[in-house]
């Protein structure tokens, strides 16, 4: 199998684990047939398209590549004909681990993207963190629901920032891509499962 | 009266149809003259604009017909100024025909924008139904509900995606714009009649 | 101190305000720390970046000024540190001068930008007020509330609705361009501020 193989492989797995983040809070707020294809649509590919509205490109993701539209509506009417609520938390667990791969490949992809562009390093972050982060963010606000990434005090976002800043790094040393790419991706995954294991909790602002 | 006429009359009565389901979910909230006004824009023009702002296209609608402004400001304030209470229900009621007239229409519309941008057939009826349902999608978000697009189980971005596979259906086989367009905007009208007609409901996910 | 860096200083403050309005929400909802960062930019950039989207514009104002971001992450930091419960009340209270400002500094350059683009009147009007409003809007659908803009019935939009349209009117007598800005940002920030102090509300719809 060639490495490209490899990525695509890997890449599907992460995008059908923001797809299905969407679909069990979908299932957890009883949306219709159309309300989880569209939520499950937005964790999926929410965040490269809003990157992408922002970074002024075209064309996105899911127009260059359209069948993989096709393929998250088959698996949308796929998870509601089999998945019930009993499998709806074993789901969610067993889907935090291909998520914090896609949370490590979304930002160093996306972080890639804007330091292409030669935006300033603190915007390319940015955008990595927001490919990887607001599929999710999306989600929750069509879910009516404060954002997940922003309420929970548990690492996420930030294990993406931590990311996207050595793929920033490797750029300034003049370090190959591909391996600035690796490290950024793989210190945003391990940071997040990391954080999953040992239960870290981000510092609460004592407000009271 | 000339068939353009006739179609510029349709149009504008479908964005009324729109701008006052918008009208009736601010007053439901009880927003203020500005909340009313906003709401009421944004179901109305909502979901054409982030289809451009997604096709990256200029000008907008309401930027190249700025009138419409003035005439949605005059429709806001004059329902301000009349519509009470017991209005609210009947006025749901009548809007809910012309309402299907937009949704065909819409539908019909997006799509065709999106096959002229040479974008694959998945990508336009998306397009088409983005314009058709996505006012409604962010007049629900910023009243801060679950879209009912999404939740209320009747079928009715189903409808537009079946009239937008009609346009996209017609251009394969090469049929004339003005029929494929007649026959999508007909069907996906004639589908959401039916559906309120006969109380149709989406199939429920049995998630317990 | 020349002209310039006065209004660079004043920009500043408006900034300020507006990420600080950002930051007390965030803190009412007991965000994390992601959120707090996210909830303030928006409130700070978050109108400008939106009227940039829909005018094509780029580069963003953050994508310029890229130390403005640092700017809003160290203001963050800080506020964690040292903003308590008891703080925020009084915070609020203060931020309401250097707010309203804000309404007027960027309801003139936005409706400004519009005008240079060859804009119609009533949509570089829109613009202005979406510039200086929905930063704030943005705060609240994030914060899963409905738009405080859209339902405290407190003159606010309205108010930069005025002062967009004394730049227009100065554009079309052919006053020169800083004139129409004072002007326009002068009667913006002077109305919110009376509508502070007489605690002015807006006419109710009386739906019932």
């Amino acid at each position: 199998m060639s490495s490209s193989a490899w990525l695509t492989g890997v890449e599907a797995l992460a995008t059908l684990a923001f797809a299905l983040s969407g679909l069990i809070e979908a299932a957890r707020k009883r949306l219709d047939a159309v309300g989880v294809c569209v939520v499950a649509g937005l964790a999926a590919f929410g965040g490269g398209t809003l990157r992408d509205v922002l970074l002024d490109r075209r064309p996105f993701f899911w127009v260059e590549h359209a069948h993989w539209l096709w393929a998250l509506l088959a698996l949308c009417v796929l998870a509601m004909l089999s998945l019930r609520a009993r499998h709806l938390a074993l789901t969610e667990r067993a889907v935090q681990w291909p998520d914090a791969l896609g949370l490590g490949l979304f930002t160093a992809g996306g972080t890639e993207l804007a330091l292409a562009q030669g935006l300033p390093a603190i915007v390319a972050v940015l955008m990595g963190v927001i490919t990887a982060v607001f599929g999710g963010v999306l989600r929750d606000i069509v879910c009516n629901e404060i954002p997940r990434a922003f309420h929970d005090h548990r690492p996420y976002a930030v294990c993406s920032f931590a990311g996207a800043w050595v793929v920033v790094g490797a750029q300034v040393l003049a370090a190959p891509q591909w391996l600035g790419l690796l490290l950024g991706a793989g210190l945003a995954t391990l940071l997040r499962a990391l954080a999953l294991w040992r239960d870290w909790q981000l510092p609460a602002w004592r407000v009271d």
